[in-house]
């Protein structure tokens, strides 16, 4: 299996760099005439697949909404995963995991080598990114990548990503240095690749300008097109810069709130803008 | 059903301190001679379930081991969180979830309205403890817990936990002046209770001299009794001063890699020494 980072920058150069959300919220699952229950879940991500496909590289479907239905609601992500994966698509379990260094080995056999498995994860770095690795070898062993939530929207987030170390350091700059050095190494002494296997989430509402996001060396996802905020214009100016195929905005509730008559356009449309302003 | 904190006094009264971890990892399911199966996990859990009926009041099964089985793991994650219940434990589901509001809230339907339910669920407050308040919502409604990781005991963690804040705060203090606000509210409006729906996770080897641990008005649960090397007498010091019933010492591997024959005394063991220095 090529690595991660290469498979998406291949992906992006054939569709695009937007990737979809699937959020099977009781609020959408409503608008789409679906039962909120494992198999209402299921029917809304396999309607996503089958819709999207040939028009967007990578989904990203958000595990919470399957996790609420228990371990049938799992059961049903890894058939979405399946489906994903057998159309092509790329696929973003957010699960935004993470725990000292014996349980995120756990976690990477969850995400990488189970019928979960999934082409990425994202992962939460409260406890260090070091204490992560294992995940990030579970990744490399299968051409899969972690992507590490650095720095998010949502205005409750700020006074911790941007507290300060004590080598002077932000949170949020601390742990995106800590993914380029991950990459640095990997690219390093890996065979020749373009992206190493771990990235970074970054909200595509945020301003982040103290962000060396074009050294990072990894996939770089921005959650928030459309529904949080975030214009293509906006994506623009903050991943200026950064590698050809390495960002993947993603949007959830404002294609998916259209019903599932409107997603493929609307996809359609959002490529388009993305194409114009994203190298 | 009672406030999640009050139960947990309750039962540390009647039963003692300590918490039990299961943790079916690799090695110990091959110590205890079971397969590396959702089989085995399930099978895992459910003995230690029989061997700690009447010895100790909580038990906390590590989600990672058995997400490890993807959704097969979870229904046995399933059986087991039942098999506890029933039982007359509380069950704290170490999960370490946590996602900006509209997905906490789907992770508080997960943990506290499905089949997945605990009696608590361990969170991690990288997007603000903020964000996570429709957990401690559904939390609360379910008589349930939420359960901070505030200050974790691996070396990794301590740049991020120990980063200062705008306001001077480290976050850990940040955090757990979070989760001391929401109990102190709680407890104002709330009928007549002791402690508070949320709490905090503070590693057991740590030695939070900074946090003002016996001010947080929730239960503490205190990960790394044994095999990370904490003793009793060092969660004593750790933890004087809080509230009877309110810390919870846990021990997961240090119990479990003896073998099921000697769970059962190590655990009567471990509440006598923590029964000797926790008030």
């Amino acid at each position: 299996m090529q690595p991660f980072g290469d498979r998406v920058v291949e992906a992006v150069g054939r569709l695009g760099p937007l990737c979809v959300g699937i959020d099977p919220s009781p609020a959408l699952l409503a608008r789409w005439d679906l039962p909120d229950g494992p198999d209402g879940v299921r029917a809304f991500g396999e309607r996503c697949v089958e819709l999207l496909t040939g028009a967007v590289a990578v989904v990203k479907p958000q595990v919470a909404f399957f996790e609420r239905h228990g371990a049938a609601g799992m059961a049903a992500l890894e058939a979405v995963i399946a489906a994903a994966r057998a159309a092509g698509m790329l696929v973003i379990a957010d699960a935004k995991r993470g725990d000292v260094a014996s349980t995120a080995e756990a976690y990477g056999d969850a995400w990488f080598a189970s019928p979960l498995a999934a082409d990425a994860v994202t992962v939460t770095p409260y406890v260090g990114v070091g204490a992560l690795e294992p995940m990030v070898a579970a990744a490399r062993r299968a051409g899969g990548g972690v992507l590490v939530l650095t720095a998010s929207s949502n205005p409750e987030g700020r006074a911790i990503q941007q507290a300060v170390a004590e080598d002077g350091r932000t949170v949020e700059r601390a742990v995106l240095d800590a993914v380029t050095d991950l990459n640095r190494k990997e690219l390093a002494t890996g065979p020749a690749q373009r992206l190493g296997s771990v990235g970074a989430v970054i909200g595509a509402t945020r301003s982040p300008e103290a962000l060396p996001l074009p050294a990072a060396g990894g996939v770089l996802l921005a959650p928030g097109l459309g529904a949080q905020g975030a214009t293509a214009a906006q994506v623009g100016a903050v991943f200026a810069g950064c590698p050809a195929g390495s960002v993947l905005p993603s949007a959830s509730r404002a294609l998916l709130a259209a019903g599932p008559a409107a997603l493929r356009a609307g996809a359609d449309r959002l490529q388009k803008d993305l194409a114009a302003v994203l190298g």
